[in-house]
């Protein structure tokens, strides 16, 4: 049996994601007993200088600069994927198959093909007690799976509405450079795919249920942007035309995305991604409300859930600000003292909790690939549906 | 000239709306200065002995249940509508015909075609200095207003996007009668034509901008209700078919209406009308997106308005709450010393100083009847794109 | 009986206070069904001119100039105070013993001496059916009542705490004139007087308890500002020493105030009042912590009510923002429907109303001037606390 | 020279505090270049079963019970010092005389005299670059570092008033075990020493300011509770008599602290302390009111700080609500992108980075022995003021 022996991560990537992602290595056995302990071993990077400087800075015992030799080393566990979302499809299933656990980031994959392959794999996978899980992360603020409990332990009745929406505002300067996340061929999508993924996930989520059907509409408000002076590294990012030049480039991915779904019980629901919304520094939101009550929560606010009660005495009704910092809440327990706020980071911690916790138990981790594919199935109905004039539009 | 003669009301109908335009009348000239002063001289209304009542309760000297004589009455210069919105066209065309001044509630008709000939009467009544005016109120509180006025001073610089929405939570209970709101004979929409109309009138006033094209779906969440006990009285509602049995109706109009909507210079803005979102009570929000920042505006709330200066010091931004209740304000000056709230009904007197200011000053009110129908236009087009599948429907 | 008959009403004053009492009277009976309809009948100013023009706008019958005469007037029943603090004593002890019934305004005089004489002449009058309140309108704004009514029900469970404030910040500017609110022979008190008065009666409505010891500090941050140019006629403020000089003069008052005070049944309190709380437009805040519960209330936010539950479901507990605008709420069934926000004056619409209520029942209305001469008496405690390094001093 | 190698970091103590500090010690370094890398050596406990399962569980090396010991072997430089106030003294002067740099959980000590003993020794140490501070980790927040930084950089003028507040509410349940933090003889003092030093501390720091006066009134709500089932074992608590009976004991310390202070440039502040405050998680309140301007901050929304621009366009004063999390603010940039939410525990790594870069710049870290000494003779004199009937008293 595996259990009490240590649990080998390979991570693969450094970027911002790989700094929460390390951080919950190294934190998730601290505060809660895990049966088995993550071990940080490998760091894997493309410039093996800036690869050893974030394993320095991070922890990490060993670094490389090969994926494809480390997802296949015998002392790896996991392969903990943090890189663009154009390279997972390849890096997941290969570590998938050489037998290592996987836990990939959202989107789990650029185009829905890639996220099928990725799902067909993690079942096969599966099936050799091999674990895959897609890192939408917020779900497990506790808040959010506040939010969820109280939804599943009915508590808001049926559903009858959801709106959702995700906004921040770090395009509305229209000089602001032209990232890679601007770009379509590195990318994959833009706020649709980076933000209105997490809103899809978190709704559903919430709910239980799945979108089948989405009519949609996607919008680029600012049109070119200016070249980032990094572009002048030909080669560097695929933009580099213009490089050098101080001149704009296209911006070739959406910036506002607005968009309707069905759910599978047939409640409609409003969804907005935008990077646009001057003044939303994080605000993913989700609002439910059913035939006995209401939950909503604000990213930016993570530590509180508004909770309506639609069966209290009608005098004293209104929407109760729970701050979800208390011990009988998920997760807090292990953590601070009541009324003791947790961050951003927190949801990275209890994600690699639960997944080790999922190993270990040889249950399936969730979101799996398969709830990732769907998410990527989901985005590609709302594009094709801003396509077709914003026609319903079946997910699949 | 009529300046300094009073101004001689008639008002038709006297349900909630009566209620509030009789408050404003009462009120509006013990706080504002006006050219002339109003005079509750007349209430209309079908039955004898609860018109008397009204009147003695609000005030007006006289009553009349026959408003085609009310409104060529020598002695009356205004007529003021609050009928349902079926009788609205019949009752303004003839008062403008008459030469009577016309404010009429919203929704401006049940049908575009009946706005349509309403607007063309006022239309024509204005060549003799005969004004008309529809009553979407919400543009008056001054925190609405302040709003229009900062994004008119550019203080949120090129707007980018718009997200408005209208939440109440009326209907959450399956088992609330089926009031004549809920029957399309008599309604002519459900939440779209009521709450939907205020949020796109305030969208289009606070932007200056019109809506041109939609993409919309309506819902009926709850399909049949019980049939209220008044409707044992034959012919009273319509709905006569089960009265008596204890029985349920079907209700024919939406109770959720979302939609997204292109304005004249291209922005695409979303929106939502609920009278199921539980919890909300009267949620007209709007939000404006801008390049140099953003306005925020809850009717909840009607005293504040958010407001969000991206160019101030970055470390300094942040959503500024401005009580709108200082002297520098719109129409605060009027009441009472700065800090000291403002409530619903206060719209409705600014409306009727507004309207007598037009009146005596010979200009257009606003918002006029072309507006109301431009209003009318845009609701019709949401309801023909939902009947196709939301495709992208030009208004008109 | 006087029943049916109207109730003939005389307002002595008509500044801020005149408008506020004027506006009440006009309404009250447009929306309560009250036992007797108030008629504006008289306004008794200072000043013959001025007087008239009030008169005029809001629609008094006559005017007059001699209070001594008014109310003596046959035809006058209620004799309503709105003049400065030092002349109330005197006028409404005349009203009384001339049979008038008697609503004046806060605070109830500028001295213990005053007040008590005045509670000593309503104990008199009320032997013989007349009756006299003193307008601490705030208890009266729905929110308040309900926090009164929660606290009443059990909700909170035994009170602990109780902390109140009433924070303006109108003096900020140190450059703000020297008005005659900050002239101690006119004012009588500073900030104390004038907002903690508000303070004291609503911690001693909402909790049901007296305040019966104190220890406090008053502090007058700026001591000196210009004296207005209104100082320039002589004798008109008082101030007149420095008139015309552009010179400055003594601020004589307090601006600020803090103290604790004990109430009947042992618990404790925190309280401040201030002028210079920047930013604080109308806070007048009350939080009562119980042993089963807490109520918050605000004045900026005046229809909303936070209410805690902590006999709710752990998991569930929070503070729930209760919009109190829904017909089961204190006063709100004859306004709007659920959702649609009262203002300020409402309390004054809801004190007239509850005034001619108590007349037309033969009952004693609340708060009485025994209630506002203990209310002067805890801040006379206050103040003489404050002069002996605040040692605890009993009221009385 | 010390620089580059290891900080070896002796904690004594282990309970929620223990906790706190060992992630901030194994955190601090991987988001910040620290000048020296803390190494968390030594881990000390009086029990030793208990503290190799803390040791194992957070991460330190080694275990001892010995603290005499420890603080003088070769192998340490840092002493961390969690125990009960009871022991801050002698183990930190003693590990000061051993040339160690201290960090001293707050309060310093739990009376005067060890604090001022403590402040002494330090003074002496400091002589030999040996550094002690202790821990207010509050101001660390980055919201409560803004709001310094602001009023020092003149963005609220000139200091008028100061309001604080440090909230609780898990006394409420009268029932809630009688446990060693409401026995003086072990937690020295109560709610004032507890939270009320916080506050002290955070207006201290923010103003610039120091209390030089008080008045103030101590109270116990509650007065006995049930002796805690662990109790039962002997001497564990001191609360032994009543021990296995299921008896109650008294509580012997203040559950709630109101109290008014004279800062050194003659401002006067309100603060009030208390664990009975129903719904009131975490709330340590602070705000300053200026002659510019003002701040408000509130534990509960760590995140965020209230700023007031009272220079600001009169139309667009309000309080603006600065999301604290943007690379621009205190300690923000080593974290996450802009927008993503800090928790209570980065308080704490911030302590520890800013700790580590005192010693090794050979500077004095703040808030020094002296400055926890200041607010312990700030507690000292509302205790003393609270028994002399809440008379003003100086501080020392």
């Amino acid at each position: 049996m595996d259990v009490d022996k240590p649990l080998r991560v390979a991570l693969i990537g450094h970027g911002f994601m790989g700094a929460a992602h390390s951080q919950a290595w190294r934190v998730a056995g601290r505060f809660f007993d895990l049966p088995r302990q993550p071990r940080m071993t490998l760091l894997v990077g493309r410039d093996a200088r800036r690869t050893e400087a974030a394993a320095r800075k991070w922890g990490w015992e060993e670094t490389s600069t090969d994926w494809e030799e480390a997802v296949q080393r015998e002392d790896i566990d996991v392969v903990d994927i943090v890189t663009p979302g154009a390279s997972h499809a390849q890096i997941a299933i290969a570590a998938l198959q050489a037998g290592k656990h996987v836990l990939c980031e959202k989107p789990l994959a650029n185009t829905v093909q890639e996220a099928q392959a990725m799902a067909d794999a993690a079942a096969r996978a599966a099936d050799h007690g091999t674990r895959a899980m897609v890192g939408f992360t917020y779900r497990r603020l506790p808040a959010a799976t506040h939010a969820r409990d109280l939804v599943a332990a009915g508590a808001v009745g049926t559903v009858r509405q959801v709106r959702a929406a995700y906004l921040q505002d770090w395009l509305v300067d229209a000089e602001a450079p032209l990232t890679w996340r601007l770009d379509r061929d590195q990318a994959g999508s833009g706020v649709l795919g980076d933000l209105g993924a997490h809103a899809v996930d978190l709704a559903q989520y919430v709910t239980g249920q799945q979108l089948t059907e989405v009519s949609g509409t996607l919008e680029t408000l600012v049109a070119t942007r200016p070249l980032p002076a990094a572009a002048a590294a030909p080669g560097s990012t695929g933009l580099g035309a213009a490089a050098g030049t101080g001149g704009r480039g296209p911006v070739t991915v959406d910036d506002a995305a607005y968009f309707s779904g069905r759910f599978s019980d047939g409640v409609l629901g409003s969804f907005e991604a935008s990077r646009m919304a001057t003044g939303r520094k994080n605000a993913l939101r989700l609002e439910v409300s059913g035939s006995l009550g209401a939950v909503h929560f604000d990213l930016e606010d993570l530590n509180f859930l508004d909770y309506y009660d639609y069966t209290a005495p009608p005098a004293r009704q209104g929407f109760t600000r729970i701050m979800v910092t208390e011990p009988v809440h998920p997760y807090v327990s292990a953590w601070w003292p009541a009324g003791h706020s947790l961050g951003y980071e927190h949801g990275f911690v209890h994600q690699a909790k639960d997944f080790v916790e999922a190993i270990a138990a040889g249950t399936q981790p969730m979101p799996s690939f398969a709830d990732g594919f769907q998410v990527q199935q989901v985005l590609d109905a709302v594009s094709r549906s801003s396509g077709k004039s914003s026609v319903w539009t079946p997910v699949q």
